[in-house]
C-alpha cells in the first residue's frame, strides 16, 4: 500500500494536482524505474518487453518450465485512485520477496508483470499490453494516435526507462522499443503455466458482507449500444409546448427507462447511460437530436440480452408516443469470460486454509485477466475496497486485507507447486 | 422573397452547404453590397454606419424631421432559413420603392436598416448593432473575440464594403470602420420618429388560425437558469444499481419535470432545457455531474415566475429523493417589453383597412425591436410562416402574405404621415 501511495503523486503522475498515469508518458517511465528497483530488491531479474511491460522474473527449480505470471496494470484513468492496478503488481512483488527471503524456489519461474496500458486513457484502445503478450493484437490495432496526434509508434520509440539497479539491466535506454509498433508483435509471451491477477473489487459486495477477499468467477458479459433520438429543433421562445418534438425530453424518458428496467431485472445486472450529447445544444433552441450510450452487464448473458431487448422496446415506445425518430446500434458485445475452474478451485482451497469462507464474485469491470485467458489458464482474487469506490481519488483499501491477500496468494502458490511437482 | 432567396447561398453565406451569415464576415460584406444596390435602385441614399449597419435613406418633405426607421437584421444563425431577418429589410426596400415609383414623399424621412448582428452567431453577444444605434451598449461589451480569437475591433477594421452604386457612395473601403470598436459609440442614431420591424412569426399561431399577419404586443418576459446536479461517478460495471448516485438519471427526471410544469401552467408559457453537459461523460462511467440550462418565457411575468418557482421546487425534491446535490442560479431575467401602444393602434387600423382582422401576438423570441424601444416608439408586424419553423433551412413563407404585409405597411405609413401632418 505504501508503494501504491508513493506512486500516487508526481513524478509518477502526469498531472500536478491528481493521479493520472497514461501509457508511455514520463510518469509511466518514472513509475517503472521505481518499480524496477523494488523488483530487483525482491530478488528478481527485471526486463522491459517490447510493448513497455515491465517484467520481474524469479527463477524456479526448472528455469525452462512455463512461468506463473502475477500482475496487473500500472496505468491509470484521469483523477484516479492509487490501488486500481498497482496493488496487484505490488502483491506479486511481495510474494516473490517472501519466497526470496525464505530462500525458497518453486518448480516454476514466477514473473511479476506491470502492464503498460489497460485503461486506454491515452490511445483509443485498451488492454493493448496484455493483448500484445497474449498474441491477440491485430497489427492494425496499433495504427492509433493520442488526442495530440502522437502516434503509438512514435510514443514507443521515444519511451525511455533506466532500470539500472536490476541484475540484467534494461539499462541504457530503449533497446527493442526503437522498433516502433512492430515491436508489439515481439511482446508475445512463451507458453505460461498460469496468470494470476489480484485486484481491488471496485464494487461494494465484499464490504457489505464483511469479507476481506473474494474469488472471481469471471468477467461479466457486456453489451454497448449507441442510441440516437431525433425530433425537430425549434426556437425555445416561439415553439408552443404542444407543438414540440423535443429530442431531449424523449431521451430523458429513455434514461429513466434504462434505470427502471435494470432495477426490475435484479440479479447482478447493471445498465448505465454514461455519455450523452444534445444537439444543437443552445440555451434557446429546443433540442432536435440527442445521442447517448447504454452499457449493460451481467454474469448471465441471457439476463443481459433480455434487459437489452426490454430497453430497446421501451425506447421505441417512448419515441413513437412523442413523434420522434430513433436508431439503436450495438457497438460492443463481449461474452462472459470465466476464469479457469481448476485454478479457481486451488484458490478456493487457499482461501479456506487461510480462514476465509470463499465468496464467488463476477467482475463487472473488464480486466487483463480476460485477455490473458488466450495465453494460459487464469485466476483472479478480489480485495475489499471502501464503499465500492474506484476510478476516483477516494479509492481506499485496508492494510489487513492486503496482508490477507498476500497470505492467501502464498498458500495458493504452494498448492500450485504441489500440483506441478505431482 | 426572391431577394431573400438570392442571399441564401454563396457568396452570401460563409458555409458552402448551408446558410450561415455571421457578423463582419465576407458573406456579410457581399450581402451588404448586393443590398446596397437594391436600396439605391429603390431611390435611397446608402451609407454604412460605424457598427456596420447598412442604412438606405429616402428623404421626406422635411429633411430635418426625425426618421421612420424600418428594418431587421441581415445576419443569421448557422444552418439558417432565408427569411428570419432579411424579409423585414426587403419589405422596407419595397415600401420605399413603391413610394419612389409614385413620386411620393412623406413628411418624414424613411430609413431602411440592415442590422449587422442580431443573432450573436459570431461573438458572445447579440443585438450588438441595434444596441449601438440605440445607445445602450456599454463600452466593455465590445471587448469580445470570436471562437478563433479574432477581436471585434479587428474584425471591424478589416471589414470592407463597396456600395459604389449608391448616390453618396460609401465607396472606397472602410471609412469610419477603421476606428475599431470605439466606432460603435458613433453609431448612435439621432432621435427617430419610430422603428418598425416586419418579421416572420417563427411560431405556429397565425398558420393555425389561417391569418397572414399578426400585430405584436411585445416581447415575452424571459428567465434563464443554470442548474447543476452532482452525484457520485462510479464504474458502470461494478456499481450496483441500488448503490448509485447517478447525476444523469436525476437530471432526466428534472427535464421531464420542466416539461410537465410548462404543460400544466398553460397560457403562452414555454420552458426548455436546450443545453446539457454530462460529466465525466464516458460510456463506462456512471455520471457524477450534469449541468443544464432552463429557458422560461411568457408574456405574463407572474406566470413565468410561478413556473420557475415550481420547477426549482421539483428539482430540489428530485435531488433530495436521489441523494444528489443541486444548485440553480439565474443567468438572465428580461422583463416583458411591450411595443408602443399608439403605433400599434395605427398598425391595427392599417390591418383593418387592408381586410385583416387584427390578431395580437406576443413574441417569444427577442428582436431588435425590444432594443430600439430605448431610442423611439416601436411597432412590429408578424408574417405567417410554415409550421412555425425557423432557425432551420425549412423556414418558409408565402408570396401572398408578403404582399399583404407590404400593403399593410404602406397604409400604416400613410396613417403615420396623416398623424404627423396633424
Amino acid at each position: 500500500m505504501a508503494r501504491c501511495d508513493a506512486l500516487g503523486v508526481a513524478p509518477y503522475s502526469d498531472a500536478p494536482d491528481m493521479l493520472f498515469r497514461a501509457y508511455l508518458t514520463t510518469a509511466h517511465a518514472a513509475a517503472l524505474e521505481r518499480l524496477g528497483a523494488w523488483m530487483h530488491e525482491a530478488g528478481m531479474n527485471v526486463r522491459l518487453d517490447p510493448a513497455a511491460n515491465l517484467i520481474g522474473r524469479y527463477d524456479g527449480e526448472n528455469p525452462d518450465a512455463p512461468a506463473l505470471i502475477i500482475g496487473s496494470h500500472i496505468d491509470s484513468v484521469r483523477d484516479a485512485g492509487r490501488y486500481d492496478g498497482p496493488l496487484g503488481i505490488m502483491l506479486g512483488v511481495e510474494v516473490v520477496a517472501a519466497l526470496h527471503a525464505a530462500g525458497k524456489r518453486m518448480p516454476f519461474p514466477i514473473e511479476v508483470i506491470a502492464f503498460g496500458d489497460e485503461e486506454g486513457s491515452r490511445f483509443p484502445a485498451s488492454m493493448l499490453c496484455s493483448r500484445a503478450l497474449a498474441g491477440t493484437l491485430a497489427a492494425e490495432a496499433l495504427d492509433v494516435a493520442d488526442r495530440e496526434g502522437t502516434k503509438l509508434s512514435d510514443a514507443l520509440s521515444a519511451f525511455t526507462v533506466r532500470v539500472d539497479r536490476s541484475r540484467d539491466a534494461v539499462g541504457e535506454g530503449r533497446p527493442s522499443l526503437a522498433l516502433g509498433t512492430s515491436a508489439f508483435l515481439h511482446a508475445l509471451h512463451p507458453p505460461a503455466l498460469a496468470f494470476f491477477e489480484p485486484h481491488i473489487e471496485q464494487g461494494p459486495v465484499l464490504e457489505a458482507e464483511k469479507r476481506a477477499l473474494g474469488l472471481v468467477w469471471g468477467i461479466a458479459a457486456q453489451l454497448r449500444l449507441e442510441v440516437t433520438i431525433s425530433g425537430r429543433a425549434g426556437h425555445a421562445g416561439t415553439t408552443a409546448m404542444r407543438l414540440r418534438r423535443d429530442a431531449l425530453t424523449g431521451a430523458a424518458e429513455a434514461v429513466l427507462a434504462v434505470e427502471r428496467i435494470a432495477n426490475e431485472m435484479g440479479g447482478d445486472l447493471v445498465a448505465t447511460v454514461g455519455r450523452m450529447q444534445v444537439g444543437p445544444g443552445a440555451v434557446n433552441v429546443v433540442p432536435g437530436n440527442v445521442a447517448f450510450s447504454i452499457d449493460i452487464r451481467s454474469s448471465d448473458e441471457g439476463l443481459r440480452d433480455e434487459a437489452a431487448a426490454r430497453i430497446l422496446t421501451a425506447i421505441g415506445e417512448i419515441a413513437g408516443a412523442r413523434g420522434l425518430l430513433h436508431s439503436c446500434h450495438q457497438v460492443q458485445d463481449l461474452a462472459a469470460s470465466p476464469c479457469d475452474s481448476q485454478l479457481t478451485q486451488l484458490l478456493e482451497a487457499a482461501l479456506i486454509d487461510t480462514g476465509h469462507s470463499p465468496r464467488m464474485l463476477v467482475s463487472g469491470a473488464g480486466h487483463d485477466t480476460m485477455v490473458m485467458a488466450a495465453l494460459c489458464p487464469t485466476a483472479m482474487l478480489f480485495i475489499r475496497c471502501k464503499d465500492g469506490i474506484s476510478h476516483n481519488p477516494a479509492e481506499s483499501v485496508m492494510a489487513e486485507d492486503c496482508e490477507a491477500a498476500l497470505q492467501t496468494m502464498l498458500v495458493f502458490i504452494e498448492k500450485l507447486g504441489e500440483r506441478e511437482r505431482g
